[in-house]
């Protein structure tokens, strides 16, 4: 079976995301999130940030994206996105759910990052009553194609919207691959982001996110806002206990790096070994390569799990628990393609 | 630390739920709940109903409760509900945020139990536009107040429901302490339940609960329908493993008969012991008590966390993991209370 | 044909209103509300209430309400209302609608009046996750059991209310019978009201309400979110020309002193000439009457359209176009009953 | 003042339209729709359509537009729509609003008419979990650039998403320009759509639309389901009077030929007389001219009001109040330009 380059989510979780869970598991605790373990795993995910922010954890990144862009705009607004974020593509409408009819307006650039003068356009629009004006911008980091955008990159997106007063949301689902990419995560308080979802599920968690809000203000009945929407956990430990497990021995970082470093080991033996060309730069844990259908139905048909995207080109996906050898192997297959 | 009995989701996850999560854990799996863990849960759910249901494992009852509700009525129609039931008093108007505005009609009834004739006397109350008229029964097995329906009591309520055209949903959130009673499982497809919530959380697992659905009508595009609501689990072999745990070794069923025998040893206890009486027969988990505000007040400040309810009395929920000599020390507790 | 005190929705335009629709009607006019009379209209009102407040016309009550109840209270928070307020009893749920799951907390008091100890209790409740808070208090004059509050009476509500940051929303429906029964517009704003539903339909308009926003801040976007809630008008000048010509005429007043007065007239012809007793005082355009079910039927079927309200009660509404000859009938009519 | 090209909304009501309404307001009515000039009005659509359909009369298109996907779709399905239709475009994302969430998915085609084989590949798309899948059609006649289907064109749209299942939108704000152009209402009952929209507004009425349910099981409740959105008129006559005088007198057919007529000199004038080119067929009110920026404001500068559209196009609207002399007129200013 060699189906684990088809999602991030394939992996399991690391063992210390299990140690974790196994040791919150030990005697009663308060129920809803008032329990020690939830508390070390937000303080845990407030240092990395340095920054004194409100951490709650919920089940689902399709959630807690979707609540964070409710938190920022009304039914009657809408949210500036990269057309190619998972908000937009990925998630069933969950923004629209959850935020009561708000709208998602699509912007373009390459490599899932947003184009600045797209932006600009945007925002320079006229209001008028029939249209849905931006409340907000969602960046994601790492983007759905693999790339990390620099400090200065998301500053020059930032500055305009908060100019506007308008808010700002950051996916990080990836965001242990973008730190392990260079990324600072302490930038991300300072340039200004307003809610910010720490991904868990994906860096070998179980499914786990984690909702911070930098504004405070927004924080306002968080807790009557998370269990409305089916999002507060009875027993919050067990969200927090492989949180915490992963974060406190550090495997939160180790695996991001892991992972891009299988992604680099694939890029370059697809680039070197196969006739096939990427898609993008590789520089988290996703490698696009472009490939005629034939060829991706002849892998799928060899046992690798791997899905085409919207750009056409055929996504392959490494995580904390991606080996060296599933990747060689890989780039055997590939470079066996015709 | 003596706070065991302020509810069953104080309790950890039992070992056969660890251990479940623990074997689900290796290597790869498919995700969004197209996993082997994932399909043998569901399979023995659907043995214990004795009923070839649709089943999906969700994160939490509140969004099972509502999601539920939501599949069997429009926003400009109405639930009824037993007025303290957890919809209606404990999921900060979830069904409502779901079901985008659908309201709730609170019955009356001892214990939790639905009054027949408070609901015969709102199914005939002439239809008006500007009301919600009643579109289905939401039911609660074993009920709030610790009381369980007899087949024959939850036939007289849902026959004339079903006679409406009306839906029934059940909220199976201690199903497990009411199969401990006697209930018998396979009496909800049999009744005519549309809905099952069940119970994964309070009866030992992390946090899982699993949506049933006998009328596979109301199936048609559910996985979209959960996504979108922030309820689907890309890592859905953590949410099914814990279930699969309990399920296969049976402590599901002896997990919810553990807390139903603390419950009657607690009642006994206080009954024989105190001088309080209990408020409501003591038929599942839990026990409520009448006691002054003083008396309840003390109690807390020796460490036994407990809450008073809606109806004035003071309740004590047991679990799998509620301990006899834990018991033996509460009841000591309570009897030399002045 | 004498079904005339069933409602006050039964009645038609009033002569000046539907002159100031056809004056309206001249010419061509700028659509969406940014047209003359729509201006005109929007400060008649502002002037009656001796504030700069926003003024937005809309085409239902029921949607005026609800569009104002989720700009004071989140999908997660609820608002306080009397029970037997038309929000709560008569618009369908349309608050949970468009307030996305927003929560009511009926309040008990006598003739539709809060209690203000009731409402007092219910703002020191502890908050808790696991309920909707409130965040705001939805008030009616005259009230939905013709009783009209004192200045002093509304001060005392809504005093304690703003003290904790709440929002005030006022239906005034039936706003000119509060005003003919010495109600001051003027005190609106002074007590701090947010955002007040200024009626048009039951005085004599068709179908026409003005949102009246004193916390400007809130109107942020308004003409968005009236456009996505189906509350703009294309054609806003023949929602507008028909209260312009009640305001402009002093009819809006007129129109309330003369239902006023068959009231008092009706009140006081079946106090003295009945056996029946009032059920309560009658300060405004309704006159509601205790009276055996058996004899409700034979005045309904004497063709006198009236209705039982949730107290028991029969209620007898009166407008602008009801006549003496009318009341002096029904009198005849309630008094030969036996 | 010369602004009246800007859209067909700034007309004011038609004759027969005010004399509809002033014979409505005689007396006392019932409420809520349960008088007979709104069951007259409604037999008069029905003849129109030759169908035993469901008529309720609102007061404006986007509700009655976004209330009738609402019914076809649910929030996790999507609609397919011409990417430049008024639900896309100009609505404010009211589909959203009171669909809760459900999606849109924009189709292409030449002067908004959807393109079959852009449907049909929408059709054909895999359904995933993760994505809003399609639900129903929503086609509008005539189209937002001035379009008109034939019936065949109208099957070759409808027939494969019937097949499928799926539900069918009519907008028909603009219909009896499209009936004026020699669409036979009576195919849109036999084509099998859904629900209507019967535009009232554009057609010389105040603010009225008329949802028009050919298929009745959409039906149930439909009168809670409008008082919730905010859409029943307590003084219904109001809403149906207008529609029943343009109806009973023919001017809604005369209105909407002579709008046609208006639209056809002024394309011809524009054709012959200016360097300008038309942008799209003239097959109803709307006439869309290629012009710079310049040209335009200088239109504008000289009170002519009239919008750029999408499509960079200018658009100018005519309607039943538009004159010959105002044509000519625009016409001469139009070939003035440089």
């Amino acid at each position: 079976m060699r189906y684990d380059f088809g999602s991030d989510n394939t992996a399991g979780m690391a063992p210390s995301a299990v140690e974790g869970l196994v040791r919150a598991n030990d005697g009663f605790a308060r129920a809803y999130g008032a329990d020690d373990v939830t508390a070390r795993a937000a303080d845990q995910i407030r240092q990395r940030l340095d920054a004194d922010a409100e951490v709650r954890f919920v089940f689902s990144g399709t959630a807690a994206n979707a609540i964070a862009l409710s938190m920022l705009a009304f039914p009657f607004e809408a949210v500036l996105a990269h057309n190619a974020a998972h908000v937009c593509t990925d998630e069933t409408g969950a923004p629209g759910f959850f935020g009561h009819g708000l709208g998602l307006i699509g912007l373009p650039g390459f490599s899932g990052k947003i184009d600045p003068l797209a932006l600009k356009a945007q925002l320079d629009e006229p209001e008028v009553g029939h249209r849905q004006p931006p409340a907000a911008l969602s960046l994601t980091q790492a983007t759905e194609y693999g790339a990390v955008y620099s400090e200065e990159e998301l500053r020059h997106l930032i500055e305009p919207v908060k100019l506007r007063g308008h808010g700002v949301h950051l996916d990080g689902a990836r965001l242990a691959n973008a730190a392990a990419a260079g990324f600072d995560l302490k930038d991300i308080a300072r340039l200004g982001v307003d809610v910010l979802v720490f991904g868990g599920a994906k860096a070998g968690a179980n499914c786990a996110e984690a909702i911070v809000l930098f504004d405070k203000s927004l924080a306002r009945r968080l807790d009557n806002r998370l269990k409305q929407a089916g999002q507060t956990a009875s027993k919050a430990r067990f969200l927090a206990g492989p949180m915490l497990g992963l974060l406190e021995s550090g495997d939160w970082e180790a695996g991001g790096a892991h992972a891009n470093l299988m992604a680099q080991r694939l890029a370059e033996g697809v680039a070197t070994r196969s006739r096939f060309v990427l898609a993008h730069p590789v520089e988290a844990n996703a490698v696009f390569v472009r490939m005629p259908a034939e060829a991706h139905a002849r892998l799928n048909a060899l046992g690798w799990a791997c899905y085409a995207f919207d750009d056409g080109s055929v996504r392959f996906v490494c995580s904390w628990a991606t080996t060296t050898e599933a990747v060689d192997e890989l780039i055997e297959a590939v470079a066996g393609l015709e």
